[in-house]
């Protein structure tokens, strides 16, 4: 088999064997193929696209390019949420303990932050103490015991996705959807759950600018999962505002907090308990509408953030914080953005929301860069909110003062104020199943 | 600029400025743009296509990545022909000498083979002493004196190209018609002509397959040829069939010799009239038609086989060879192919003839490899003969008798034995000015 017959094969429109993708991811991981056919093959699939079934077997061989996880030794049934990233996005924090508290279990590997999107793990790190590395041995166990364990993602999943992206970064094939959906699957499936909820944002401050191309993409991810043998839901969510009002890692955590308490806001309170209600839909608790009812409970009852705080505990956190969110560490200097005329918070552009958290140091551009926990923006308005002349926009958190001007200015850029209210968008635009 | 920014611009169908081009260009002769980011943009070109604009600046700058000759030095006019690469096109040594016979300055720069193709610099090799590489100096000296020189090109020129076409070489990018077009354009402009003709080869032993495709490229490179301020006209020819005879170097230069004493097969002095008709006319010598007759005339009153007995002789070659053609070099051992039915030759496959030849030692796999210059192919029995059985079809010509039946297979496999008589076709099927 050569190389140069796979690319001549999709540049003409042919359909890709399960062994000619074998043969180009194994070539990937070993590097036996070189750069310039890898990445003139991603163009050829960014013209020609892919069926479901070379998707499927391009995200398996992803998969299978690393090490896989074992969760055989987990009682009970796994089931686990991915949300294709977001600003503000802090809902892992809030559901996993949710369906947790219900004995179902939630083995949990999550991202790192880059560029204008957070990761759950530079969120739970704001947490002194926590521990976001575990071995494999005491993952299990915890999740065993308490229900409940998130990790960083391991290094070793997926070596064909981290050398695909970081090509397909620089040769503009990010947007693809068949390579988009094997990357996140190929990753997702390299662990060993049962369910998976699929949270696939869509707008301004996601991968995928429109409803329809959500809906594909969730559809495509949808049908890979199922041909992996896993009950799959994907929810379409609205991502052209952030979610909630707290953006950077110390003011998600508090946030997420304040939701669990039943003190959320309701735009991700909302989703937060769709989300839920899916994943415990799918772990057998009954119908959508029933699991709903059972994770509003949750958070009446505390027992959700009796989870969270169980959790912290066991990954040597300071559970203190949890109980007491008021005393989490802060940014050093707080900075008001006041509205300089009246009207109604229109559209906003949530990218640049997350860009201006991550000029405050919230986030990171490389890879390597370090991240500021404190720093961030708690937005007082949101879109449809009435802001009068002088009010307080939004304030924005950091320990270096010299970052407010360019947040402030990416602020307001990405902020309309206008005459009329704007049109009502539903959080959850659709539900793929 | 950045590179990223040119190739998603390409990708999403928008038509690169000359400056972007330049910026690629410069990138890829200097190294500072990564090969994988130059195969990505060369699968986009290959899907977006270029319009004639973007085409010729390419070619501009990819004539401009090296050295430039300046022709000012030569007195006269200057014209070239260049062939876009065929089996047994021995055209150049019968053309560039009836033209210079004229007094019009024939400065020629020609490739070497490589794969089934022959390249013109290997056939003047097998004459005995013959030097295919002159200063500058000379060359433009020997230009003056006696009006033509043949050399080998210059691995100075247009190196933008030779490290293009190595990655459309291996990432299916090479059947790109802007991508074609500015590859032979530009290292033809790296020349200084005023006239050039193109002959461009269509059929089963050449580049394009098809007339349609071959006019398409044809009218590119003549649009390009005058956006640099040539004279410009190209031919379409027959390349469904060997021209001529002879396929191997010693053999195909015996064969230039016998058409320049007026002893040639019909359809190869036939399309050497026309070409050397056009150049003429380019250079001024009256209508295709008046010139055609002068062309006529170069080969019966002896003078054009003359100016290749000067060129032969200024270039350190025996011209003993060219006056007494059967005392050239021979290979060691000759094979019959033999009919084993009866009926006309059909169609054949000319790429499998110049494979043949090449499996007998006459060209070359890789650049670096030898050629042997009297291995090749004698055919006897071209499309439209009739041949019975135990007749000779064609003769193969070797030093290592060990590859004979390889060739012989390929080549039996290669022509077809029909009942009847196959359609004539023409030998040229346009000209494009």
């Amino acid at each position: 088999m050569r190389m140069y017959d796979i690319i001549k094969k999709k540049r003409d429109g042919g359909e890709l064997s399960a062994e000619e993708i074998n043969f180009f991811i194994r070539g990937v991981t070993d590097g036996s193929i070189p750069d310039y056919q890898i990445s003139a093959l991603l163009m050829a699939v960014y013209f020609r696209d892919m069926t479901v079934r070379e998707t499927s077997d391009l995200t398996f061989a992803i998969r299978d390019s690393g090490a896989r996880l074992d969760f055989s030794a987990i009682h009970g049934v796994r089931v686990d949420k991915h949300s294709t990233g977001g600003v503000g996005d802090k809902t892992s924090l809030v559901v996993a303990p949710i369906v947790a508290s219900f004995g179902v279990k939630v083995a949990k590997m999550s991202g790192r932050g880059l560029g204008h999107t957070g990761g759950t793990v530079d969120k739970l790190e704001s947490i002194p103490g926590f521990r976001t590395t575990l071995s494999e041995e005491d993952f299990i166990r915890q999740v065993n015991e308490i229900g409940l364990a998130i990790v960083g993602q391991s290094k070793q999943f997926a070596p064909a996705d981290k050398k695909l992206y970081a090509l397909r970064d620089v040769t503009a094939t990010v947007d693809s959807m068949p390579l988009i959906a094997s990357s996140i699957m190929g990753k997702k499936l390299a662990a060993d759950d049962d369910c998976i909820v699929l949270d696939v944002k869509t707008g301004s401050g996601s991968f995928m600018k429109s409803v329809e191309d959500s809906k594909k993409l969730a559809g495509l991810m949808v049908d890979i999962g199922k041909r992996a043998g896993k009950k799959m839901v994907a929810l379409i969510t609205n991502m052209d505002r952030p979610l909630g009002h707290a953006i950077g890692n110390a003011l998600e955590v508090v946030e997420a907090v304040e939701t669990l308490r039943g003190n959320g806001p309701e735009d991700f309170t909302g989703v937060c308990l769709t989300l839920a209600s899916y994943m415990l839909s799918l772990a057998g608790m009954g119908t959508p509408d029933e699991a709903r009812t059972l994770a509003q409970r949750a958070i009446e009852d505390g027992s959700a953030l009796e989870k969270l705080k169980q959790t912290v505990a066991a990954q040597g956190g300071d559970a203190n914080c949890i109980a007491h969110p008021e005393t989490f560490q802060k940014a050093k200097y707080a900075h008001a953005v006041v509205s300089g005329e009246e009207g109604y918070i229109g559209k906003v552009n949530t990218e640049a929301y997350g860009l201006a958290a991550l000029a405050l140091g919230a986030g990171r551009n490389r890879v390597e860069d370090a991240i500021d926990p404190g720093a961030g923006i708690l937005l007082e308005k949101k879109t449809g909110d009435f802001v009068r002349k002088g009010e307080t926009l939004a304030t924005l958190y950091s320990d270096r003062p010299a970052t407010f001007a360019e947040a402030e200015k990416i602020l307001r850029a990405a902020t309309t104020i206008e005459a009329t209210m704007p049109e009502d968008e539903p959080l959850v635009y659709d539900i793929i199943a």
